[in-house]
């Protein structure tokens, strides 16, 4: 049993440590969060309660501690737990600055400490069931990779401006899986779009965008962003080889379809809320952490993967900006 | 080139005579319908024109002739087309009386003529692709087939009373599907429905049904009808066998399908009027004829098949009158 | 809280007893099972585990009962907790004996007893929402059901012998599915069929069959039962009406789909594991059930039902020899 | 009737030819090809056969042209035919030299010359339902377009040698394409790929590429192309608005699908060639300049798209080279 705290209470952070004390192999002793009450809504879990993150990460009855806090707080809860010997799983991204991810990976790497990015979708049955058949040389090599990952609503532009933009915020995610599937990326081009909300527009925001990226093995990856999307959570992939191609198709709640005067087979909305579309992947991620930590296996994604989605992420806002090409 | 006559210039007829004409491999001779002025609006299709079948049919320069009249007919020209040494195509059935199409069967087996039945959806090409599948063992052993077959719209009440009634009308062609996938049938249970039209059921006839057949073979084949269906032509097939199902699915003129707020992936209507639906079965049904006449094959659905759709249907009538099953 | 023992420990037992234990509304009291050994197999959900069901029953800290134990045990576990005041919820069917069944429907009337059968397809959230659809009117009046209901896999002819046949043992869930949607059903036609494995018929049963039922609304039901499913848990529902038609199609575990050069867009083997594609019926069933008796709210499905569907099982199996459709 | 000289009787040639020869408004005047014996195989459509188009441009009994011949001689085609009065049908491109088609384009209007540029796929009943729906406002606001676009195999080297490169020979129909959805395109970034046919590199075109282009409305058009597909010529688009979205899926030559121990739901592969996927849409597209002569209407995709597309074009060649976005 790994015995684990969860740095961080609100929307991520009670995921996770709901998953913690369901798992059969892990154990919930903390779960903190420095806004007074935040932390105590999960006792029912199990686990003690603080405030203090750094007193859970000395504890001694902690092996790992697993980070859902604030991005500005990632970078030192990290090494805090790295300097106290114990395994690290963070949510994306690692910081804003690219620079400072890229000190954090060295000072890790430096201690010998063991760091997990929270890229959950990696761990998506869906999108894992495609990267596997994918790597098992099912449909040849890949050769273009379509991502497409609209949100069903627009944050506030209040949360926007501090969220790093669109592509820290939001297109990491499809970055890393980009790079998951296609390996060493080499290129960037990008286009930001306005076409939601003026609001975004006005603290120098785009709310959509597309990003394409080469590979060393000269396979390409599209990603299409959007901010709204009207039908639901929009999340989709299409990987293209020589010998086929796998899709991961749209989700929804049931598999009712209903034919009328006017249309035939519509299925419902698509899944719409990300803790739904994803609640699979973010028990499975932490499954692996726990195995990778009990075993000693490597971490996937890694720190380093992380560090990765945030310079793709840098030189798609720098390419949005420039209009060219950003090379790696 | 097979010189065609074509007797019956209504809907049927007229398909029928511009397939002719269209076809590299026929000639169309003749377009025969009592109705003054009937044939003579097909006469751009460059035969000659005629109210009087018999003369068509005595004609020296045709060879074959396809029967498109009303049903009341069909026995009479069938019986004059075999006696002149003509090759028959006659459209769906054979006659609504069992005991005067076994009598036609009887006549023309003794006298040596070859006699195609129009049922069209033998050589529609999803089910044609289903059926050569299914023979090829792809999938295995045929165990249970599923027809569904919805029309639009329920014809009027004053038709119905003439039709011969759903069995012999409408379930007619799924008999013969049933037949042509299945084999021998040993036994027919029919239950009648009026959920339509209550013109329909004073009448007499039923406005849906389903019909339960079981073959030699142990397979069994369930036959679902109605004459209205909201969402437009319903000719679906299920084909579940040993080692797996083919489907043949419904069609939509074109892939185009919409996603909004409340639904997603709704393709168009359901493909609505048999004639687009059929198309191409009418033509590929008259080019088989055409290859058969030629090659002096065997005639396939043959009039034999036509006069078991029909023994299909009265028993089908039968059992949902009796409500017992019927044994062939 | 609701305290509940769970009666049976087996495969079924096991799902509701970690239901129970899942429930924010339920507290597992006691797992009984008169197997040695097995309820404790359990005990990690936390409620006391016991070989003798009548002593969990009369218990005190008991105020509802799970029945999940073999069939012949149903009626007289039903009976000791209706006389102990407990709620009941019992798995399917009822009993294999019609009249069994009826006497203990009226005991359990005259007792004032309440009682839940666990048809859970009725709690399948695809199935649920079918059903609500059709309520609503949002697709006019239901004329045609078609359930298609098939195994993965025969089980063995030994289970077969003593499982009281396909009616009783396998279509009932679909005939308590059809009278959920028809209501009262008027007569039933059914043919078996011995496609599957020659040793289920040596036993006297059938291995797959069609079933029409017709009620008194005028809709009529078409079920077809396979013990064999080459491509998985085949579990599909069409409910066909006045204004179009609503489908539960399959499932599958994820959305991933693959094209080649011989096919398209082909989804993963059907979802075929039922405590997998049932998982969340199950779940719900409990909540139903948990919420009913908090309530006092009426339960559904009833006894009433568990008796409506074994009735249609003995009409069923009774048309299927005679030939003839059996009124009720 | 319009009377009609088809240019060129090579594959194109022949489809147009027959398509003039079916149409109830429009007489087959001429067939010419230069290549000795060519014209002669489309004799039996019943127009005159000849070597010099300018003979039959001239002729009293010709009102229009229908240009099917090789590129390079578009220009001067188009030029006879506007001198003579004709109104023209071209195929795309006008030329492989953006200047020329420019010089071209001038001399027309100068001229008053009317030219249609043969952009297909406007025509398609698919592609076409998409462009009026999104056009009603069904979906809201038009924000990003996605295409994609791959042919079944790549052509040999030889030919792309003299092809003007992917972006001209193949991207082309796709520029018109998203011209036709977005309006104005101000921006256009590329990226080049080399995955199926090193010969292809060999002779300094890529085989596969994306194409990313902005609209002056905000709305971005992705393209995705490659020479190669193993499932078939995948042929689909999504446009993507603030309500929702339209899809143009794959089309397939049966609506047959297969289920088996692997897989479910499987289509046949991809219809994949384009004389079949696109026999309607050129049958329009002669409907639709038939349409446009006789009533004097404007002529859409007219000369100018013709041009824009090809400026898109070179734009997109300049920008896979340089790496900048390339402004028009």
């Amino acid at each position: 049993m790994l015995n684990i705290a969860v740095v961080g209470a609100g929307r991520i952070g009670a995921i996770h440590a709901a998953n913690v004390a369901a798992s059969p192999d892990a154990n919930l002793a903390w779960v903190c969060d420095p806004v007074p009450g935040a932390a105590d809504k999960l006792s029912h879990l199990g686990g003690r309660v603080g405030l203090d993150a750094r007193q859970a990460i000395a504890s001694d009855d902690v092996d790992a501690v697993v980070i859902g806090s604030p991005t500005p707080t990632h970078v030192e809860l990290i090494l805090a737990a790295v300097e106290a010997g114990k395994a690290v799983l963070c949510e994306k991204p690692v910081d804003l600055d690219l620079a400072r991810a890229r000190q954090c990976q060295a000072a890790v790497e430096a201690a010998g400490g063991r760091v997990m990015i929270g890229f959950n979708r990696r761990f998506d049955p869906t999108f894992a069931e495609v990267h596997a058949r994918l790597q098992s040389g099912e449909i040849g090599q890949l050769e273009q990779l379509t991502i497409v990952s609209r949100d069903p609503a627009a944050p506030p532009a209040s949360y926007v401006a501090v969220s790093g933009g669109i592509f820290r915020d939001m297109t990491i995610h499809d970055f890393d899986m980009a790079h998951f599937f296609l390996g060493e990326v080499e290129s960037v081009q990008a286009v930001g779009q306005n076409v939601v909300d003026p609001a975004i527009a006005e603290v120098g925001d785009s709310d959509a965008a597309v990003v394409v990226l080469k590979a060393k093995s000269g396979a390409v990856a599209t990603i299409i962003n959007n901010r709204r999307c009207a039908y639901g959570y929009d999340q989709r992939l299409e990987a293209f080889a020589s010998a086929g191609m796998l899709e991961a198709r749209n989700q929804h709640a049931t598999s009712a379809a209903v034919s009328t005067a006017t249309l035939s087979g519509a299925a419902n909305r698509v899944q719409d809320f990300f803790l739904q579309r994803y609640a699979d992947a973010y028990r499975l991620e932490l499954a692996a952490f726990v195995k990778a930590v009990a075993e000693g296996g490597p971490f996937s994604p890694s720190l380093a993967d992380g560090v990765t989605a945030l310079a793709l992420a840098d030189a798609a806002l720098e390419s949005s900006k420039s209009g060219q090409t950003v090379l790696l």
